[in-house]
């Protein structure tokens, strides 16, 4: 299940039924749990001094598309999953079923909670702190200096059930609440509260986000969205979602 | 003409003459035109349930620069040209000489037409439908989710010789009609009427592309551009171009 | 020093203590100053007639991080460092102690000083023109073609001590002056005063940037920032700016 053009280390503890592509690289301080899956032209386990000896740890079931990158240092539980060429930093926990886009770039020092989705192209700047169930849009970026460069790092905090559109920017400090929708190429300078719809440059509260409806069932409203989407989600969450929020309406 | 360190199925259809580079991996449903070079470090034909056993075609005079990744079951007709770094998923069907900037994400189930040009780092959303002689600029998002998440995907329309300036973001749905210009840094959230400027956030209609002076020749419009720009352009295209358009003006 | 896998001209010249990662690839026409890290899955002097046989020089001391690119014909001064999956392309000329973050990407023909930092994404466009001790945050692009599509190169200009914050895009033949900063997310389509804070779509003057606090010293100004900022600066440099802007304040 090694390629036979990969490297790994004789130090990785790698699970049962662990495969690794072509060309890639495991370093030492790597843990790697069953079933998981490492494409080709990866690194990981990168080392670095500021994961101080802490191993990479990558839960059971993930999958790590090619072209990937990760530090040393931080923690995945089960069921990770990325696109290809996302690269990860240092000292980040993370919960079950993450999903990373391509490209995207977790900077370190984050704690990532369950089940959340980055698409393509995101960036989370360090020290962010990100709740349950958030959707992460193409070409976000969470940023963490008030006044670049400095060393205050004032992390963004997203709760759960946010959904970021494409291409916003959360500026330093920001806390984005429950159930928001931030709207596509915004800039967010103020929190932003719970339920709401922000949008523009800078940001304002457009209305709430359950005023929305969907396109194709114009009488109900697209948020919450679990309500109606739950597609990639397991069973157990499905069951949690449709006691918080009802059946599911379509 | 294949290097000694490039995996390569023996499932694989090579053309004539095609070149393929260092640490490069060509999988089993391939097929590649004559004369065409997969530069090193390149993922050719990855395969995906969702390309339902279609092969990846990949037409003649092609050129795929390094560490790029392409999917099974997209068509590519020749002289396809990319960056590097590019991914390009599933399922997408494009014309002649498509060129494909570093960095850029086609994300599948996409429509491209002929001599469409992407600049580094564009993210074209699945269902996207994209018509002739277009040109897409840097960080360009073409998204698809009217409210995401959801599995609504309404395709973004690009008509033919639109210009989509760097960093726009057109909204799902939205159609960019024929000779237009959307300025750098816009939120495209309307269709676009033929021929004319839009640019902010959101966007609005600023004036006629045509109204644009070039800065070395201020006596003659911008556009439509090919009237003064041909560059990379076959002789082919740049007599239909002189029949539509006039002579070209320098 | 050089891994059993890495391919490595024997035309290429190495200095002292250079170490070359796995799969990378270095190619004929390339200068390696001493104890310079080449990491893996690197190409390093990628051939293109752009560089009309200008050799890529790299100075002492510097470090280029896995899956990068740099084409022939650029010269770098010492201690360079990158971070993963940067694109070099060919006919810069860069100074001392450059540093450019992970997925950067540099077109080509551009003239950049000492001292300067990008962070990830950030794309500069050819013909730029970047001072001293500038610092470039995510997903900034500088841009040149003033009615895309054309050949004329406009290159922006940035002077020393400037700050261009995240997701701004600086149109065609600006110049943002010394010791601005850049807001985040904002359309420069203007010349930037010396000294000042702009910011929006379109960027507007918003005040002077000294009248920025810092967060954690609200009684100091945030700018000019090498008076509470010197971090990852050589001992000559720190010396050099408490004369010019005063002894570090905190």
């Amino acid at each position: 299940m090694i390629h036979n053009t990969a490297i790994v280390s004789p130090q990785a503890k790698l699970g049962k039924n662990v495969k690794i592509g072509h060309f890639s690289v495991i370093h030492d301080n790597v843990v790697i749990g069953d079933n998981t899956t490492i494409e080709g032209f990866c690194e990981i386990g990168y080392p670095t001094a500021l994961a101080t000896n802490k191993p990479l740890i990558i839960g059971n079931d993930s999958l790590i598309r090619s072209h990937s990158l990760f530090y040393a240092g931080s923690i995945f539980k089960d069921k990770l999953t990325t696109g290809h060429r996302v690269t990860v930093r240092e000292n980040t926990q993370a919960g079950i079923n993450l999903q990373i886009g391509t490209l995207s770039d977790i900077q370190g020092d984050c704690i990532i909670g369950d089940y959340v989705r980055t698409h393509s192209n995101v960036h989370i700047g360090k020290n962010s702190r990100i709740g349950n169930y958030i959707w992460i849009f193409p070409y976000v970026v969470l940023t963490n200096d008030p006044h670049p460069p400095s060393e205050t790092m004032l992390g963004v905090t997203i709760k759960d059930y946010a959904i970021i559109s494409t291409m916003a920017v959360i500026l330093p400090g920001i806390t984005v609440h429950e159930h928001t929708l931030v709207g596509a190429h915004s800039l967010v300078n103020r929190d932003v509260r719970a339920g709401m719809l922000v949008a523009g440059n800078p940001a304002k509260e457009i209305c709430e986000a359950a005023s929305i409806k969907l396109r194709e069932h114009p009488e109900l409203s697209a948020y919450p969205w679990p309500r109606h989407f739950d597609k990639g989600y397991p069973d157990s969450v499905k069951t949690v979602w449709r006691d918080l929020f009802g059946n599911k309406v379509i």
